[in-house]
C-alpha cells in the first residue's frame, strides 16, 4: 500500500477567515459579468446592467381622472349653489371617462356626480371648476427622461409596470451567474436497477442545483468523471471555461483516489485546503484563470452544509450582493451536545414548541445521514471557541423551515412505528397547515420527554413485568399527581425477523442461543428492548451470551435491513417491518403502542384533528393492511391520574 | 347621455370579511389540482401528490465509513499496545477506501491511522477492533420502504438529494396552480411608436405575471380585449376553461364602460363588487364553475394593492396552503396621515435609518402613481376604524425592499435636481450594497427634515434675498449652536423653459406678465419658487395677476412636461431639465446647489464612500454632459457653524 499518495494534511482555517481571505484573493482576478438584453415582461429577479431612464412621459397626454365632463375652467366662473351655470354639450362641455384625452380647449373635468341633467344637451352645474381639476396631467406618473431605475437593480414586480409604463420594452440585465458542478468518482452512477454494490446514486449535483436556484445562480451540471486525474482535469477545463464558478464533488479529502486537490494545484491556485468546520472540513478552495473553483466532500451532509456555508456567500459575493439574513429562534436545548474546540460544528435539529417553550432536539450527527437534512427543521452552529451547549441552554437555531409551519406542529418524542409516518402523512393531508414531527428515540425516551415537556405526544409500548399490562404502570410511576391521558393507537405483533425460507431455522427466543445465530438487538430503552428482556429473563436466558446483542438499531427498519442483508440472522422486531423488508416472522406477543399525551392537551384545536384522522376510516384502513396490527380500540382514550 | 348604464352602487365590504366569505363561498366548488409526474432533479419547489418511499436502502451495501483496512473483528481480538497482533493481506485484511463495499467475511474496518506497515503484505495493529466499528450499515442512512417526504410537502433542495439516494427517480407532484390573465380596454395597447393620445400600454399583466410568480403560481396572459361584453365575456369562457383562477383587468369599476361585473354576472356568481379598501376599492370577486374569477381596478397602483392584499391569499388558500408572512419593521412617522374610516388603506412610504431611529415618510397617494410604487420601500396599513397617524406616531410597516437593503441606505429628503438620480446610480455603482433614496420636498422641506433628523443629506438651493449668498444664511438661521456642513455639490443655471422657437417670445420674468402667457409654478418651499418670488418682487411685479401662478408641480420635469405639452408656455427650473424634455430655455440665474449635512456624519463610512463618488471623474462628467452645471467647487465642504 502506498501511504504516500494520501494528502493527509488538511489545514484547519477558520470559517470566516477562509471565505474572507479566498474572495480577497479572487476578486481582484474575477472579470465580473456579461450582460445581455431582455424584454422588460422576461426581466423579473434580474439586475440591471445601466440605469433605466423613461422613453416616454405616463400619461402622455393630458387625461381625465374621473367619468364627468371635459370643460374650459372659465365657463364654470360664477357657479354656486344659488347661481347655477347651465352648459351645452359640444360647445361647453364633452361627457368624458376616466382615462380619455382632453380635448385641448379643455382644462378641467367636473365629476360626473356633481352635475345635474336638464335636457339631453344641457347641463348644469352649481360649482366653479379650477384649472386642472381631476385632470392627469401629462408626466404626473413618470416624465420622459426620468430614472425608473438605477444600475444594479434588482427589478421587482412593480418595476416591470413602471417600466412598461415609461415605453420601456427592452433593458440591459446582468447574465445570471452561473455555477459548473463537476461530479466525479468512479462509484457514482446515474440510475441503475439493480444497483450493483459499491455504487451511489449521483445525487449531490442535483441538490446543489436546486440550492443555486435559491441563491438566484444557474447551475449547470457535466457528466460524471471517474477518479482520473486527467479526466477531472479536462472537466474541470471545460467548466471553468463555461462558467463563473465552478464546483467539484468530491475527491476533495485526503484519501487515495482523491486526486481533485493535486488536479487543482497543477491548473491553478489552491488557496485553502481544510477548513474548520464539521461536517465538510476536506472543501479545497481554489482559483483557475479568476475564476473561484471549489473542491466539496462527498457525504450529502457536508456537501450540504459548505454549500450553504461556503458557496452561498461565494455568490453573493462575486455578485456583489448582500447576502441575504437567514430567520432565527431562539429555543431550549433538551440534551447537552458536546462539540470539539477544532471546529465550528453545525448540527441538525428538530423544533418544536411545546407549553409555549421552543424546544430544540438535535439530530443523527453524522455526515452520511441525507435523512437528517430533510427531518431538519433547522441548524444549530456551534462557535469553534465552544466545547458545546449544556441541557437546558438557550440557543440560536438557523431555520430550514417557515415559522410559520413550525408553530403548527405536533411533536412527538418516543417509540418508533411505521403506523407514525402514516399518521404524520395523514394529518397533513387532512390540515395542510399542520405537522406531525417525530423523534425516534424509544419508549423511556418519551416518557422523559414528555415529563420534562418537551413534546405533545409520546409514542409509548411499555410492559409492566409484575402485571403483564402495557402503559398504565409506567404513566402512574413517572407522572404521579398529574393528570395524563393515553390515546389507544395500535395493538402490534412482535416477533423475530428472520431471512425468507429461516435459513437458520429459528422457531423462538431460546434459538438465539444457538452457536451458528448472531442477533440484532435495539437500544436500550425501546420498548422493544424491554420486552426482548422481559421475554429472555422469564427464559432464564443470559443476554451477554447471545452473539450480536451489543449491536444497537435505533428503528424496526434498521433491525430488519440487517437480517435482510445478511448482517444478521435474526432481530426482534414489529411484523410489519418484517413484512415491508420482505422477510419471514416469528410472532412472539401482541403489544399496546399507545400515545401519552397530558389530559390539558386533549382538547386543543390540533389533538382534536389528531383523533379525527386517527378515528377515521382512511387511517385504519391503511394500517389494517399492513400485516401485524389490530385497530380494535384505536381512538379511545383512557385517563389516567 | 345615460347615466343608468353606469353600475353605481359599489358595495364596502371590510378586506378579511370579503375575502374569508369568498373563499368559503367558491372552495366547497372548487375542484382542487391535478397532478403530474417529474423527474426527482425537476421536481424544486413542487408539492407531493403522494407520500414518497424509499425505493432502495442508502446504503445499499455494507460500506467502509473511513480509508483504511477491512478485517473479521476477530482477527483482532488480544491486541493492545504491549500485545500487537500482525496481520497479513488476503488472508486477514483488506485495503479500503470509504464508501467501498465490505466483502462479506469482514465485519469491520479498522483507520490507516491505526495500523503500522511491517512489510508490503503485512500490518500491525495494537487495539482489537469490535464488529462493525467504521462500517455504514446497509440503511444507516435510508431503509427501504421507509416515508422519505410526506403528501403535500414542497420539495426542498435537501429533498431531492434524500429522494435520489432512496432510489426515487420521477416523483407525483401536485400541477403548479395557473392564472389566466385578461387584460382588457379599448384604450389599452401593447407598445406603439409614436403612442397615439388615448392609449395607454398595457403593462398591469406582465406585472400580475411577475407577482404570481413571488407566490409560486403560473400567470397566463391572454390578449388584450377591447370593451365589449360579448368579446370578454368568450376570453373569460376560455380562461376559465383553461386555469385554476382568473383575473379580469379592468372594467371593474362603475363607468359607462365597465360591463366586467355584469359579464361575470351573467356567467356566474358575484359574491362581492366593492372591498373597503384604499386604493382599489372596486374589485369584483366572482365565481365561474367553482372557480375564483377576480375583476381588478386598473390603476397600476390599485391593481397592485388588489394583488397583493387580495389574490396573494387567494392563491395560497386555494393550495390549502399557509400564507407567508411579510417582513415588518416598526418606525416613526414623519408627518401626519389622515385616512377615511370608510376604508382600509394601503400608503406606499420610504424609510430610512437615521440618528439610530427608523423614519417614515409617506409617498404620493395617487393610485396611478406607478413611480410611488417603485419607490416604496414598504407599504403603512391603516386600519379602516382608524382616522389615520399622528406625526411621531410609532407604525408598523410592511417592507417591499429586504431589512439589509434598507439598513445600507442613505436618506436625502430636499430639493429635486437630475444630479440627484446621477450620484443614486453612480453610488450604488460604486457600493452595491449602498443606496442613495431621495425624497422631492424642495430645499425649505429638506431643512425641516434635517432639523427634525429624518434625513442624512440636504439638498438646498436658498437665496438670501438681503446677502445674495446661497444657502449659508439659512444653515445658520436655521442650526443655530449645531455644527453643519455644507457639501458643494453642483452650480446650476436657472431659467424660463420654453417650447423649441419660443412661439410666445418670451424673453425676461417680465414678459410672465403678458396676456397671452400662462406659466406654470413650482410649490412653495421649493427653491425655485423661493428664486421667483424674489425676482419678481425686486422687478415689483405682483404674482397674483400672473396666469398659472397657482398651479404647482414638484419637480423640474413636471414643470418641462407642462411646457412640453402646451398646458403651459413657461416655468421657472434648470437648464439640464429644459435640454432633456427638448425646450427652448431663458437663462435668469446661477445658484448654488449643495448638500447639507451634519458635521458629524462627515466622517461616515457611507459619507466617505458618496464623497469619494461625487469627488470623482466619472460623476463630474456626467454632470458637465447635461446643459446649465459647474462643476468647479464640487465636493468642496464648507463647515457652518
Amino acid at each position: 500500500m502506498s501511504k504516500k499518495e494520501r494528502n493527509l494534511y488538511l489545514t484547519n482555517v477558520p470559517l470566516k477567515e477562509a471565505i474572507e481571505s479566498y474572495i480577497d484573493g479572487v476578486m481582484p482576478n474575477f472579470k465580473g459579468f456579461e450582460t445581455e438584453i431582455v424584454p422588460v415582461s422576461e426581466s423579473f429577479g434580474r439586475k440591471t446592467a445601466q440605469p433605466v431612464f423613461a422613453e416616454i412621459s405616463a400619461p402622455h397626454y393630458n387625461a381625465a381622472a374621473m367619468d364627468g365632463i371635459a370643460i374650459h375652467s372659465e365657463v364654470s366662473y360664477g357657479a354656486t349653489e344659488t347661481t347655477p351655470v347651465l352648459l351645452k354639450e359640444e360647445k361647453d362641455y364633452q361627457i368624458i371617462n376616466t382615462g380619455t384625452p382632453l380635448k385641448p380647449e379643455h382644462n378641467a373635468v367636473i365629476m360626473i356626480e356633481d352635475v345635474v341633467e336638464i335636457d339631453e344637451e344641457t347641463l348644469e352645474i352649481r360649482h366653479a371648476a379650477s384649472p386642472w381639476q381631476h385632470v392627469r396631467p401629462v408626466g404626473e406618473d413618470i416624465v420622459k427622461g426620468e430614472l425608473i431605475l438605477s444600475e444594479s437593480h434588482i427589478i421587482r414586480p412593480q418595476d416591470i409596470g413602471a417600466l412598461l409604463s415609461g415605453g420601456v420594452h427592452q433593458v440591459e440585465v446582468v447574465k445570471q451567474m452561473t455555477v459548473g458542478i463537476i461530479p466525479t468518482g468512479s462509484e457514482i452512477t446515474e440510475l441503475m436497477r439493480p444497483l450493483p454494490d459499491g455504487k451511489i446514486i449521483e445525487s449531490n449535483s442535483k441538490m446543489f442545483r436546486a440550492l443555486l436556484n435559491t441563491y438566484g445562480a444557474l447551475g449547470k451540471p457535466y457528466p460524471i468523471v471517474i477518479d482520473d486525474p486527467e479526466q477531472i482535469g479536462k472537466a474541470i477545463a471545460k467548466a471553468v471555461n463555461e462558467n463563473d464558478m465552478v464546483v467539484v464533488n468530491a475527491g476533495s479529502s485526503a484519501g487515495t483516489k482523491d486526486y481533485t486537490v493535486d488536479v487543482l494545484r497543477e491548473m491553478g491556485t489552491v488557496h485553502t485546503h481544510g477548513v474548520a468546520i464539521k461536517p465538510g472540513k476536506p472543501v479545497i478552495l481554489a482559483e483557475i484563470n479568476g475564476k473561484p473553483v471549489v473542491g466539496i466532500p462527498g457525504y450529502p451532509v457536508s456537501a450540504y452544509v459548505v454549500f450553504e456555508q461556503i458557496i452561498r456567500p461565494l455568490v453573493y459575493a462575486f455578485r456583489e450582493e448582500n447576502l441575504p439574513g437567514i430567520e432565527t429562534l431562539k429555543a431550549k436545548l433538551v440534551r447537552r451536545i458536546v462539540s470539539s474546540l477544532k471546529h465550528e460544528e453545525f448540527i441538525r435539529v428538530k423544533l418544536g414548541k411545546v407549553d409555549n417553550r421552543w424546544i430544540v432536539t438535535p439530530l443523527n450527527r453524522g455526515a452520511g445521514v441525507t435523512m437528517s437534512l430533510v427531518r431538519a427543521d433547522g441548524i444549530l452552529r456551534i462557535p469553534q471557541a465552544s466545547e458545546g451547549y449544556d441541557k437546558g441552554a438557550e440557543v440560536e437555531v438557523e431555520l430550514s423551515r417557515p415559522l410559520e409551519t413550525l408553530s403548527n406542529t405536533l411533536v412527538s418524542i418516543g417509540s418508533h412505528d411505521l403506523v407514525m409516518d402514516l399518521l404524520a402523512n395523514d394529518l397533513h393531508k387532512y390540515d395542510n397547515n399542520l405537522t406531525l414531527s417525530s423523534a425516534h428515540v424509544g419508549s423511556m425516551g418519551g416518557i422523559i420527554s414528555m415529563k420534562q415537556k418537551e413534546c405533545h405526544l409520546a409514542p409509548v409500548h411499555l410492559l409492566e413485568e409484575k402485571t403483564g399490562v402495557y402503559n398504565l404502570d409506567y404513566v402512574r410511576k413517572y407522572f404521579p399527581g398529574e393528570k395524563m391521558c393515553l390515546i389507544k393507537l395500535v395493538k402490534r405483533s412482535q416477533g423475530l425477523m428472520v431471512r425468507r425460507g429461516n435459513p437458520k431455522n429459528i422457531s423462538a427466543l431460546t434459538d438465539l442461543n444457538k452457536k451458528d445465530v448472531m442477533m440484532v438487538n435495539r437500544q436500550k430503552g425501546a420498548g422493544t428492548r424491554i420486552l426482548l428482556d422481559h421475554l429472555l429473563k422469564k427464559l432464564d436466558i443470559n443476554p451477554e451470551l447471545l452473539q450480536g446483542y451489543e449491536r444497537e438499531m435505533t428503528t424496526h427498519m434498521s433491525v430488519a435491513a440487517a437480517v435482510k442483508t445478511g448482517t444478521a440472522d435474526c432481530g426482534m422486531g414489529v411484523e410489519s417491518a418484517a413484512k415491508a423488508m420482505e422477510l419471514d416472522f416469528i410472532p412472539v406477543a401482541w403489544e399496546d403502542y399507545d400515545l401519552l399525551i397530558r389530559a390539558e392537551m386533549i382538547e386543543t384545536e390540533e389533538i382534536i384533528k389528531l383523533l379525527n384522522v386517527i378515528k377515521g376510516p382512511r387511517f385504519q384502513d391503511q394500517v389494517m393492511k399492513m400485516s401485524g396490527y389490530d385497530c380494535s380500540e384505536t381512538g379511545n382514550i383512557l385517563a389516567v391520574e
